[in-house]
């Protein structure tokens, strides 16, 4: 029996083809590709009439945070069976280094809250929240521990940001190991001067949350930490980039050659500050940061995906449910920040820009999978679907009709950002590693199946 | 006895993934990519320690090309011999509608042009020297005969120029029916009066060829032809783009999401006007338009190659010999415009390219292979290496050694413009479609055996 | 008595100054500055409250025109009557030289058209329809004549339209004499297809003059105008700029330090392609070249003469009547194109750009007046208000209500584009060389009272 | 008796005019412009074949500055002797508003450096070092003082430089009470630590104060105050501009029509980081911030001044002598930042700018007189030649020679960085307010004659 699990008759999709082919996978990965594999005795999966796509990866999750006296709504459980529903083999999960720990102690608390919980494979960035003069060397070993990617932010004085000093010392060691400095790029002090304002003057609906985050503030800061990674001779890494004007930002700077690099996420894409004029409450679904821009907008990044300006789609997964929404009722600045996202980022993809002719099935798979793998050290290991590669894969059937609705996903917030949105295309099979995790749109692994992944350091993508 | 030949143990290579595994051929296709395939009885080529690249895809050669009273001196069987020992498996070479012929005359001119003598598969561009009104019903029937792009020049006013206004008609009938409108961009009425002022002036020394033709007239061109293109809504790829400023343009079209396409060629990445200054007549070998540049060109060119505001690197092949280059000794605007490159372009490209660090492997597969297959219609059959493609390929070995010399060449060229130029890297084997036709520098295939392509329409790359 | 006349207690401004001061006219000039001059003896003209301008200058009208077996509706009577009335006391209208015509035959013909009829100073550009190789020297003797410009243009192939050749021989024959080429920016091939397409369509209505003329032919003309100019190292004026994307390319080539100019014309920063949609036939009345734009580009014009991307705001009168436009009511390719103007220019800049805040006092006066004087050789006879110069100026009311419509105005025209548009601003007096010549809105002077003007060479203004 | 004195025979020169006229005075003013005014008794300067200026207004000096335990060569006294000397007659000095002081107390310091000393009108600036929360307030009466313009830093930190928050609630308060916000424009965190690394490094030597001051910190910083300008909706003025990058980020703000706005300094425009290299410490005499850029900076600088993309030309005059530049003898960041420039800078723009065919002498006016005026508050009393203005005026022999040295300039500072140069071009006469101050060369006027200058509120030059 040469093959544990076949594939049959798909057509097998990577980031620069196309084509129809068995897969044959044994143990954990993809043993051969080719036609009409001899099945005996092996498991066979009819994939014809499918796409077989390498499993998604997500960069950019927030599972069991803690945030503002509350957690996010997901711990590793619950948030990676919804990705796993949802296509995403491997999430890279944000770990913090709160002020006065050790980046140890943060790793540590995030590898207990995975550990036997995680159902997909997973790895950590780490967020720092401090990085005092001589602190540096404290990142040492991390990236041989398979950390190579750290955090910081712009954003949130008090909280989160770090000044710029910081930033620039965290660039210069990070190209020192090898590491990629990913960065929240809004305008922290002016920002925190707006809503001061708005505060004052009396403003307390969720849309102030948009009003008083001006993409400006989002443009500028990402063209600064552009800046320093450029005199830091450092490669730099813009999530949740939401803006033209941002994006401009990154494009100057690719055109001048640089190593800058940015994500989008699909609530940039499909939705915008229409939203926040939702009846009552209702508004603070979309509460995040950055805020949903103008319309207009998500046309600037879907020129921007095409063009290799953003090479990442990712989903910014922080769920929170309505009762913690709510600590926000009567002040917008405390609604807690974060949207659900992790399950439905490849079905708004696939049907919004693959179907709608935006982007092309294999840049949509370059987008979710190889890029990201590529830039954060998963490569080939993950990303892909080629010889030797872990068996990670999604069986995707492009006919199949899906209702997104917050009761077909799996997500523990209570409401979906694209709650009724038709779409065509889903996933019929989830595999890990050679195993099904996902049928029929349920989870089949087990629990604390996911296994920890110690990350490559950055390579250009 | 399963497959016909296995390339065994090599790195495969293509424009997103690198992976080792066997490849397993069946006829004239790729039938298996699978690790460790059974050898019975099947013929096996040892590519162990190679990287095994699909066959490279030339978009832009002149082969048996009349030329003022001379013809190029390789035609279609020493052209693709040549080709071939450079690893380029495909050429799509450039049929010439002459003035008072119809369309039809000029490819069957070609098509017996090459018939008998192709020794690798090849295809057609038109070159329209004229296209009246009412006329582009003429091109009806031609993208069903896989003749699916078409070639105008700005340049050269009374010979090749078309005016904006059938170049515009031209635009819109290619959108209509499909295919691809290509173009040299160089506004030839300025530049035909630089060079009587300067053959006035008394001017003859080949650099003149350069001075006359300078890169804002490249630049002015290229943008001109993306606006008709634009206003046409219609994709336009611009050949041999050879100047910082002329990609300038490009890329701005490209960040507005514009269908805009670019080449450049290896002589516009390895040499510059500092070659026109070579002693005696020396500099004619470099007389081609548009005109090597100055030096610091070439970084903006790799730069668009990485960031993809540059699709193909192709040869702009056109060898002429000394003799023939005779012909402007004594005038700069005599020297037949044209250089040998077809078997160099790899050599050039993993050696300065990739090894150099201005690409990576996975890019230069994308770039000679790829990029052009999927935009000239011939993807997947060429272009890459996945199951159901040709079995067109080569086997690369990356510390072979090779000093480019035109004694070493195949081309009927008596000079290359890299005499001397030590590399590293080299062809092994070459297989065209299941057949090896080169190995060890040696054309081992057969006279003619080279077929013609129907290419498909015109994709978005 | 030492005045002839004394301007009294106006507020005198310049491109740069503003400040309360008499002005002591002796003859034909301005002899003193300063505030209370003694009256003895002298005329005086009450200027208290008012601003005293330097009079206006237009150097872009055609008045006396041959059109289509018509001619434009104001001769040189008429059309500068209809100037001075609005303030502006020089033109600088366009002469033609006919296919077949030597310069001198156009220049002799418009000297004779204004002779004995002008009631402004004047002079002439020359229009160039052709420049067969070798006939450059044909322009030597103009400059000494004061003809120091030339225009030719890229749109209105078979009629107008010089092929790149031709325009670079002038641009560099222009440098060495030191005249300036304007030039109308259009890509008239381009432009002739639309328009053949969308008669053969059917389209017979006004507004498809507009739709046949995109934005982009403009742009991309003016990019090739300013191209071509920058290979002959000449200066480059181009006239009329009507739409954003024009303005990009006159922008992006002041930034690199060239030395391209343009002007743009009250009809784009007031009027739009929402005119084209008025009942019935009344579309026919804006139908110049190029077009009315989409509503939005005028605020970049604005922002274009703020900032001195833009440094005229000219009229480019060239008025028909109904009757005359109606030759085109069947097709709109057969409308006259042209539309008046000379008349309400100050009136609309005054109040929709001054009042308006959209532009300063002082720039109104370098727009209008300094900058063309200086770049058109006529500074510092003409274009300020210095001591020495002529005495063109005008005593403008900035409180004084004016109801622009046709009766009110002085054009043979028998329509305006403003009709019913109420501003608030007007001429009380305008003198030229120290006479009166516009009294409440009457023109008072001599008919034929206008010189001719020997412009000096281009200088940067 | 008309007229108290009468400047004869010149060729008057404004911001957009020039013409040959006399000047006559009535006691501090202008009072007439016109030809051969009759000079019956009033006392007469001869001022056939020069030119008659504004006298020069600087709005950025620094003179009797504490700073590491030294302070400034030059007091008031010396300084604007100095700026007289060179033909500027009005100088806005930077107040310093030290951390735990009121800015009251800074203004009342700075008030009483000047009172008895000043020998040119004289206003002030305020340098903010610290705006907590709150503190907004004690701005209010500022500006009705007349003092209607502050200062930033983005560098120095801990010393000087203020965090975004407090930066951006400057520009709002600024914004509100019609005031300017000038500032300093590189980024203090990246530098210090780059400063750090390098003195660990063991690097000594003057060079490394411009090694460590990268010009894309100064971009960046510029990018980001005209950001947090643009979010507050408020006018910015960036000070001594240095580098192409960072005019690259002004010249993009104002092409979208933001209220940006930014001078350079001589030093810039005619030094360069070779002089860096001067053997020994004499590299200590360049040693301030911005430092001195690479060559070809400058042509960028001028371009710039040429196209209004910068407005004002000023000095930075912050003069140290060579032993207090020695504080820094084994460390260069100790080394004082700084350099005499009050008195060179009309020499060095007339020769190097004007003569040299960089820019227009009109255009020279306008950045040292007419554009600092208007955007200071200044204009019409300070700024230009016109009825009514205060006759500070210089009478400028164009062909005068002049050896920079420092034995012939009046600065405290025991060296100049022009040392040696040969200028043509020197002020002859000096007048502040009708009073000759300088002649040949020597201050002949009163010392405390200066006045201080109630400024207005800003307004768009």
């Amino acid at each position: 029996m040469p093959y544990d699990m076949i594939i049959q008759g798909g057509t097998v999709v990577t980031a620069s083809d196309r084509f129809v082919a068995d897969i044959g996978i044994k143990g954990e990965r993809v043993e051969t590709i080719a036609p009409n594999l001899p099945a005996d005795g092996s498991q066979v999966i009819d994939a014809k009439g499918c796409y077989v796509l390498p499993g998604a990866i997500d960069v950019h999750s927030h599972l069991d945070m803690p945030f503002g006296g509350t957690s996010t709504a997901d711990d590793f459980e619950s948030g990676t069976i919804s990705a796993a529903c949802g296509g995403t083999t491997t999430v890279v999960d944000f770990a913090i280094q709160f002020k006065g720990q050790s980046p140890r102690q943060g790793l540590d608390a995030w590898h207990k809250k995975a550990e036997g919980k995680a159902c997909v494979d997973y790895g950590f960035h780490l967020i720092l929240t401090e990085l005092p003069e001589g602190s540096e060397s404290q990142l040492d070993g991390l990236v041989d521990e398979g950390v190579s990617s750290f955090k910081v932010f712009m954003a949130y004085p008090g909280v989160f940001m770090l000044d710029d000093a910081s930033i620039f010392r965290l660039l210069r060691k990070t190209r020192e190991v090898g590491a990629l400095t990913t960065i929240h790029c809004e305008n922290g002090g002016a920002i925190d001067v707006l809503v001061k304002l708005a505060r004052e003057a009396g403003e307390r609906a969720p849309k102030y949350h948009a009003l008083t985050r001006p993409a400006r503030a989002e443009a500028e800061a990402t063209a600064r930490a552009i800046a320093l990674a450029e005199i830091a001779k450092a490669p730099i890494y813009v999530v949740h980039l939401s803006a033209a004007e941002a994006l401009d930002q990154v494009r100057v700077a690719r055109d001048r050659g640089l190593a800058a690099y940015a994500e989008t996420c699909p609530q940039y894409l499909f939705l915008s500050t229409r939203n926040y004029e939702e009846p009552g409450f209702e508004g603070s679904k979309y509460v995040m940061s950055p805020p949903l821009r103008e319309p207009g907008n998500e046309e600037f990044l879907w020129k921007g995906l095409r063009t290799d300006e953003l090479q990442v789609v990712s989903t910014d997964h922080c769920s929170f449910c309505m009762n913690q929404k709510a600590l926000g009722k009567d002040d917008f600045s405390k609604i807690p920040n974060g949207a659900p996202g992790l399950e439905t980022r490849l079905y708004l993809l696939h049907d919004g820009g693959v179907r709608a002719g935006r982007i092309s099935l294999e840049r949509m798979v370059d987008l979710t999978a190889t890029k990201p793998a590529k830039m954060f050290g998963l490569y080939p290991k993950k990303g892909t679907l080629s010889v030797g590669s872990d068996a990670d894969l999604v069986v995707w059937d492009p006919e199949k009709k899906f209702l997104i609705t917050n009761k077909a996903l799996h997500s523990k917030a209570d409401y979906t950002p694209y709650e009724g949105r038709a779409v065509t295309g889903a996933p019929r099979t989830v595999l890990q590693r050679g195993q099904v995790i996902v049928k029929d749109n349920s989870f089949v692994g087990k629990i604390g199946g996911g296994r920890f992944l110690r990350r490559g350091t950055f390579k250009s993508p």
